[in-house]
């Protein structure tokens, strides 16, 4: 038995050995913005099917290594935003909160991106909120200060990324897109072009500034739809690729303290994971990478002195407190549709809160109604900004065991780079 | 390069292969209690020299390899307690909350420890809550519920385990504490005397509950103590040995959402964790895991929209606030020990606070004393009880691989009795 099982275990190995030295040719690294661990627990309990007895696993279960530490330089303290933390792990440098692509004394260095195109690969983003937000500027652009929106959508001409999905058509001029023409894309105003393109490079703006939320559209599958098609865009080029997914409105959703937008978010992040874990299943000579940048909002699974949280409520609201505020604030007979969209009837308490709330005003109301979902759902948060907390690290596919344990944020661009 | 390399992996293989089917002799299962993860985030930034430009890891950094799932059974929701959680690790079996090593039906269930007696290994638990608490009980004893301290102290007795460390005076009474000397037990009331113990059997109850805060005594390391000599006793028994121990304490800070006195506990856990580290270093044949039963008190680093958390507020402060509330409520010349105290002088706003609060009593003294320390290092709090958030998993030496990924709680329990 015993020497039966170390056979097994070296003939395990020895397959494992031909292989060491193999780095994956293509990766796909994807970031939650905002996504602490406290989301990725809530997000089972959402999951969670209440007829069985045990809760459903999810995608970031399965692929579960590690976790990675993402405080900025000490210049900044130690809770980042996602521009020093996309830097971080775009460039394996620490720098201070804001920096786009470059270092504390805003010199720019060299990305994961432009070490992929220097080894001939091909390199693409695909993202919900603006495609020249923090997260993937620090991938495409430098820039001192990532508010500077127009010269990153400018920079981003000249990273010869071949795959640009996102929203942001705000940022970009018509001057700018016939530019990216002139360089050979193809640009796409509307994501139900998407399927139409088979080859080349594309940049598609589906959006002025962010895609809607998911809670709002729940058939759309946007990201998933994204990455679906920036993998068969992108792994077309022989020699492999780099590929960016960011689920971007967590983050939004956490700063807006608003647990069912942000639950819509995870779950279409999830589902984006899955396409992306199919890849590689269909293409083992690819690395999944899957981590946050910080987690946002403060948020607690659970508050107020009570041992309990109600994923039930959430997943019977059917749309996002702010868009429930704006489309019931002048309507008169408000209230049996607001009983409809949140899937239960206030009691007479918070009918009367949200009556006053309503009166104040759609951002007065849009509020209240995000209360009453907390105390229902027993949800907590501390702050409409970021906290720290190391965050998660999922990986799956060729290069994986590189991520198990704890790392710094930085860690991960340097061992992803060690693979180009 | 290549071939050398692989020949490397490969020799680096064989000699895995070659204990592939070794399993520990020893184990060490060490859980902090309410120790979620925005408590070692917390913890690293509390130990962070200032004057350097890195962040510096912990023993927890070191050792990280997975996270656990840890609700209990469906009946009590998504939310644990620290019994049903050590249930869980210590049987493999879910259950309700406040059960003590019994399923959902109330029916004991074999433990880590009576399988580890049954195999002829040693077996101890050593903790800062009072010794029959839930997480120790829970490996130690079976009840249908947790409170009943004395029927949980006298199960003690027909545990056989053979040291057990901690508070809990309260519970054993002079007649149960001869039962135990008849059976062989040498019996401690004081700390000191544990230098004197070279070997048998061992009940060591230094508090009357609970062992007091390590902020408020902080050059006695206690719980490392008990751990060092825990392994030197334990270790006697040629067939191996289980040994818990607890940073039971964590948990209460929390529950207190008392900072200061969290992140003592913290520090003395961590120190307890490296005795066990050096153990394994010098017996390789022993299994080092570390992990949480829950989160408490719906920590978070940083608050109240700013990017920002000061643990130097925290480190300066020479006692629990409880402690100071007691010490000065009764004191004329109150003001400047507070000072000296808390390591920072109060502001007109923070002084009109405080003496309005120690009017008001102890207890409310207190509170405001945790406040301003909660304001001025931007600490955020959510709850008075737990929260549902993956805990950490850390392990070292022998069989450590096991638990890398994410698991379940109960898997804890079903990994390390796969050993025994």
């Amino acid at each position: 038995m015993k020497i039966k099982s170390t056979l097994l275990a070296l003939s395990l190995c020895l397959s494992f050995a031909a292989q060491a030295d193999n780095a994956p040719k293509n990766i796909i690294f994807m970031i939650g913005d905002g996504m602490g661990p406290t989301y990725t627990t809530a997000y089972r309990f959402y999951k969670d099917d209440p007829a069985t007895k045990d809760i459903e696993t999810t995608v970031f279960d399965r692929i579960l290594v590690g976790m990675s530490r993402t405080s900025p330089a000490k210049v900044d303290g130690y809770i980042t935003d996602s521009a020093a933390a996309a830097t971080a792990m775009a460039t394996g440098v620490k720098t201070y909160n804001g920096a786009i692509g470059v270092d504390e004394h805003k010199h720019p260095v060299e990305t994961l991106f432009e070490k992929a195109k220097a080894k001939g690969k091909a390199t693409g983003v695909a993202v919900t909120s603006q495609v020249n937000h923090a997260t993937p500027a620090s991938f495409l652009a430098h820039n001192e200060y990532r508010r500077n929106y127009v010269e990153i959508a400018k920079a981003y001409l000249d990273s010869d990324a071949d795959v640009i999905l996102g929203g942001g058509q705000k940022y970009f001029s018509k001057d700018l897109v016939n530019q990216f023409k002139s360089k050979g894309y193809r640009y796409l105003d509307n994501i139900n072009k998407l399927d139409s393109v088979k080859s080349g490079k594309v940049l598609g703006l589906f959006a002025n500034v962010q895609l809607p939320w998911v809670v709002n559209e729940p058939k759309a599958h946007k990201l998933s739809q994204m990455t679906q098609k920036a993998l068969e865009l992108l792994s077309q080029d022989k020699k492999g690729f780099v590929l960016l997914v960011e689920g971007s409105l967590i983050d939004w959703a956490g700063h807006n303290n608003d647990i069912v937008t942000a639950m819509g978010e995870m779950d279409e992040f999830a589902r984006s994971i899955k396409v992306a874990e199919q890849f590689v299943k269909q293409h083992p000579d690819t690395l999944l990478v899957v981590t946050a940048d910080h987690s946002t909002g403060g948020l607690t699974v659970g508050a107020n002195g009570k041992k309990a949280w109600h994923p039930e409520v959430l997943r019977n609201v059917k749309a996002s407190p702010d868009r429930i505020a704006s489309k019931l604030n002048t309507v008169k007979k408000w209230q049996p549709e607001l009983t409809s969209l949140l899937g239960f009837e206030p009691n007479k308490h918070e009918w009367n809160a949200l009556k006053k709330a309503r009166a104040q005003g759609e951002s007065e109301f849009t509020d209240e109604i995000k209360r009453i979902i907390d105390i229902r759902s027993n949800t907590g948060w501390t702050t409409g900004s970021h906290t720290a907390m190391d965050v998660q690290v999922f990986a799956f596919g060729k290069g994986y065991k590189k991520f198990i344990g704890s790392q710094d944020n930085t860690d991960l661009a340097k061992k992803l780079e060690s693979f180009l």
